[in-house]
Parts: structure tokens; sequence; C-alpha cells
């Protein structure tokens, strides 16, 4: 039996199999770090698009083609398509993934989409409804930055706790453990805990890694009581883009809170990108960071064994520049999914 | 057993009930045809508000707060909330559910939106992952303008095509069959297809029932092929917001593949306003206009046993601002529930 625990957390009576996924990304992404590990670099950030909302809507196009063909699948035989981005009225996806003709769940969550969609489409098949499903997030420096932000070309200096958004897509292929492709599956989805809005009212969004680490901590104090573990159950407790300054505050506020996780903490947005000699700042952020460090370097790890559960957490800052000019907060959300190697 | 029906479509082993639901609207959709049959009307459109964003997330707030009450639940015996809008980043429901400290998952399918937040919460329930779910949606005819269009100030003139967008929120109590509340249910949900994009091409915005009467029908087609159902299975076939021009294209795509919906077609675009009196042209929209007519009038229906079994579905126009002025499309996509009056 599929099993409710505590407040907010699930744990399906089989796991969910991370069958494949695939990455892709642009320049920038691909220069850092872990640029070897990406499956796929864009020459330019147009991705052969006309516009930066188009370019994107490629990356995510391109990004599920490539996981159904390294799953050996066809998109006839996905039962959902759960999208989403950072867009207003999620676009990216919109024009993405429309060709594959997949009946399709769009969902938003900020930069914590890539955790909402694992976490539907892990219910939809742990729940019977669907064989195997497509989960998919992209985000795009340059339309994130005309959506939120200024014009690229007014060329405007950011503070050192502002983030840069992440051009890339990451795009996994989930199956039922009954079917088939589950002996080469990537990972195995065992628990996932669904995050609450958690807002300290602060305003700046050109820090949201404070903004959003209160949800962080949130999602993963839940976490914790649910399932009744602790931070040393994990290899790693990874959060999406809290950045420097978002770390910070989530160890310290955990900490308060009785949990130590700063020796096994990582952030994507503080491994995908070499702040110092790229210029980010405070780290990447955006929904496509989670997602492709989850599929190139995350899911690698716990395939090579190196490790064997993490707890992987993207964390997502709501707001529009609607919101953001009307003065409101910028409230945060975190959803959290418990990912083991195969036995 | 839950179980996968054909390539879309799911039938739960149990149905899942809606507990009870709340309406909320504003001045104009108090003075149409069902304005009897809702639970609050507003007093002006701004709810107390100081912004337009601040008055629609007010309704999301409020018909929450009426549908837990009317259910006799507290915030803390609901498992998740579903919630959407149609605002950029979906921030009219980040703003509206937040206090109530619900797990949450954010959706957006544009004004299918309702049908995607009842068939995750069905999903969730029946896939033995909640025993309660809420899911609200909302539109707010002014936000709505300034999200899309002209600035109200403006004053501009409307194609005879154009929909008005319907200033409401619609929430719902969802609960598992073997729950408490099950006997004074409204209605039951037992089955539901979930739709595609479907994109004719067509880009004029101020024509969105043309734009997704290509999807309703992908829909509809889809249905009956995966039920092995006919339109005459259903006292009534209900769409989301087609409008005059959607519903003669719709019926007309329907007639080309050999079903006749002529006779139990309803459009809640068509029944919310008096088109003639009230000047809304083709008819009233948004992802509030199918949710408080399903709340007021669709579920009254149901639980008077005036109608038995009805197919819901929502219609989606998928267009934000900058794809409108990038000279994109507008694709659609609907989802369509089986509800059922009680046994």
């Amino acid at each position: 039996m599929n099993q409710k625990l505590g407040r907010a957390s699930i744990k399906p009576e089989y796991p969910v199999y991370i069958l494949n996924s695939a990455s892709i990304v642009g320049t920038k992404e691909g220069q850092g770090p872990m640029g070897l590990l990406f499956d796929k670099i864009g020459n330019d950030d147009m991705f052969g698009g006309k516009t930066w909302e188009e370019a994107e809507s490629t990356l995510q196009k391109e990004a599920v083609g490539l996981a159904l063909q390294k799953a050996d699948l066809r998109p006839e035989e996905i039962s959902y398509i759960f999208a989403g981005d950072l867009l207003g009225q999620s676009m990216a996806s919109s024009f993405g993934v429309s060709s594959y003709k997949m009946p399709m769940f769009g969902v938003y969550g900020a930069c914590s989409t890539c955790g909402e969609t694992l976490t539907l489409g892990t219910m939809s098949i742990a729940g019977g409804f669907a064989e195997k499903c497509v989960c998919v997030t992209s985000s795009h420096f340059a339309s994130a930055e005309k959506e939120f932000r200024f014009p690229l070309e007014y060329g405007n200096q950011r503070p050192l706790s502002a983030t840069w958004t992440v051009t890339g897509s990451g795009a996994f292929v989930l199956g039922a453990y009954s079917g088939s492709g589950v002996q080469k599956a990537r990972a195995r989805i065992t628990g996932m805990t669904v995050g609450k809005i958690v807002d300290y009212g602060l305003k700046d969004s050109m820090n949201m890694g404070a903004c959003m680490a209160p949800a962080a901590a949130d999602t993963l104090e839940q976490h914790f009581a649910d399932f009744s573990s602790r931070p040393e159950e994990y290899d790693k407790i990874i959060t999406g883009d809290l950045g420097k300054v978002g770390q910070r505050v989530l160890t310290d506020l955990l900490c308060d809170r009785g949990y130590d996780i700063s020796d096994r903490h990582m952030d994507c947005g503080l491994e995908i990108f070499d702040a110092q000699s790229q210029d980010t700042h405070a780290g990447g952020s955006g929904c496509g960071c989670s997602a492709v460090t989850l599929s190139a370097y995350i899911l690698k790890q716990l395939q090579e064994k190196n490790w064997k559960k993490v707890l992987f957490m993207p964390t997502g800052a709501l707001l529009s520049k609607t919101s953001f000019n009307e003065g409101m907060s910028v409230p945060g959300i975190a959803h959290a999914l418990v990912i083991e190697s195969l036995e």
C-alpha cells in the first residue's frame, strides 16, 4: 500500500524508477565544472531559435527527445508528461513539448518545479495511473532576465547576493517497478515530502537564496519528522539553487532546530558554476539548474554507488514582475525526494 | 485496482468524492443568470485588496475558507492543496493560499486549470497518497486584462469573438470513498481523461474559443475511445469557456468525427452571463468561470439528481503576452472529468 506519512510526506509501496534522463545546457554551463558531464552543450544560447523563449522551448524539446532516445522509448509509450518553466504562463513548456502529443500536466513551482514534476510523476506511477512518465523543466538566462529583471541590453549591475539563471533543461523518464527497463535504471525514488509556501516577508529579488532558505528548512524539518529520519541517513542533502547566501541561512536555521546538515549539504547552484572565474556571484539558479545537475551529476554518483541515498530538494522563489513591482514579498517553496541507488 | 484506460484516461478503483465546495464571484457575475446560486458576491471587485492581484488572491483565500467551513474541516486535515490561476508565475495562488499552510502543488493549464487540479487531486486520493485535498482556481477580469491585453484605462474596443474574463474563484474539497463526510458529499468523480496540447496555428487572442475548440474536440474524442462510451451516456457534456464561437467549432469538429453532442453540450462561459444584456460578447472565460459554475450550478444539478452523470471539461488557451507579441500561435488544452451524482 502507498503510505501517507505524517503531515506532508509519501512513501510509495514500491519505488518508482528513473529509467533514464538527459541534460542539455548553454555555453556558460558547458564551461563550468560539470561541463564534461552534460549530454549536450549548445553552440550558442539561441539553440536555433529566433527568440530567447523559442530557444528555451527548444531546450525542453531536445532534452525530452534525448531522454526518450536513451531510454529506448517512443513518445506513444509515455502516459503523461509533467512540464514546467519560469516564464509567464509556462510558455517554454507549452511550445517545447507539444510536438510529442503526450497527455500533459503543466506545473508551476518556480525553481522548485523539477521537484514538483518528479513528485507528481512518481505519484501517477505508484498510484497505478501510468506506466511511464516524462518530467521536464527548463530555464534560460536571457528569457529569465527579460521576464523578471532588466533587458539584457541595459547591462545592469548585479549585487553579490544575486544568482545567475542557468540555461538548461533536464528531462527524466520514470517507470514502474514492474515495467521494462528497470534493471538498467539510473536510480529509484522511494519517498517524497511536499512543501508548503513559507513567507518570511523578504522582498529582495536579488537575494532569492535568503527568500527560499526558510522554505527549504521547513520542508527538511518536516521530512525528518515525517520519516523519523536524521540527516546522517543521507549521503548528501541537496538543495536546488540557494547559492552562497541561502546555504548559510539554511544551515543556520536547521542548526537552531537541532539538525546539523553542514557536512553533507550540497547546492546545485554552487556546483554548476565556478563563481570566482565565471562571475556568477552567489551561484546558479532556475528550474534548469537542479534538473541538469540531477541528470548529469547526482544520478551519476548514485549509479556509480559513490552515494547510496540522497535527499534532492529543488527550491523555488515565488515572485513575478507584477508582484515585485507591487511591493509584495518573495515567499519560497521546496519539494524533497528521497532518491536511492539500485539495490 | 486503479486503471489506466487507453491513451490518456484513468478509471479509479473507487470514486473520489467532492465533499463540498464554494464559489465567490464579482458584481457582474452576481448580476448574471446564476447570481442567486453563488455562495458569495463581492460588494465591489477589489474584495478589500489594494491591487487587482491582491483582490484575486483574496478570492482564492475566501473560496478555500468557505469550502473548508462548509465541509466542516480544518486546514490541518487537508493533505494537499492544488492551486492555479492565469497570472504570470501563478501569483494569485501563491499569495491566496499560503496562509493555510497546506503542502501545495502549483498547477498551470490556463483556463483548463480547474480540470487539471481536480484530476491531480483525484489521483492523489485514489492513489492512496492523501485523505482529503483542496483544489482551487481563480480569475479576475481586471488582473487578466492587465496580464494579457490592455490597461483598463485605455478603454479598448473588443471584437464580438472576444470573451469576458470571469471574476471568481471556486474551491473543492475532495475526499476518499472510505473517509468521513462521504454520505453528505455533493458528487463523485469516477473517471478522467488528460488532455494533450493541440495547436491549429490560430493566433487571435481575441478569439480564444476557436483556439481552444480543437483541443476540446481532441480530448472528447479520446475520452469516448478510451472509455468506449458515447455522448448519450452523459446528461450534459460541459466545456469551460469556449463561448459562442468555440461552441460552434467544437460541435462541427465532433460531427465530422462521428459524434453529435449538440443536444447535450453546455458551456460554462455561455451560462454565466446574459451576453445580450451584459455586453460580454462571446461569453465568459477564465480559470474561475468553469470553477464557479461547477460549484454553484453543475454540482447542484447532480445533487438534486436532475442530472446523473456529466462530463466536465475545462478548456485552456495557452498564451502569454510575450508569446502573443512574438507572433506565436495560441494552442489549446482540455482535461475531462466524469462526475456523477451519489448512488
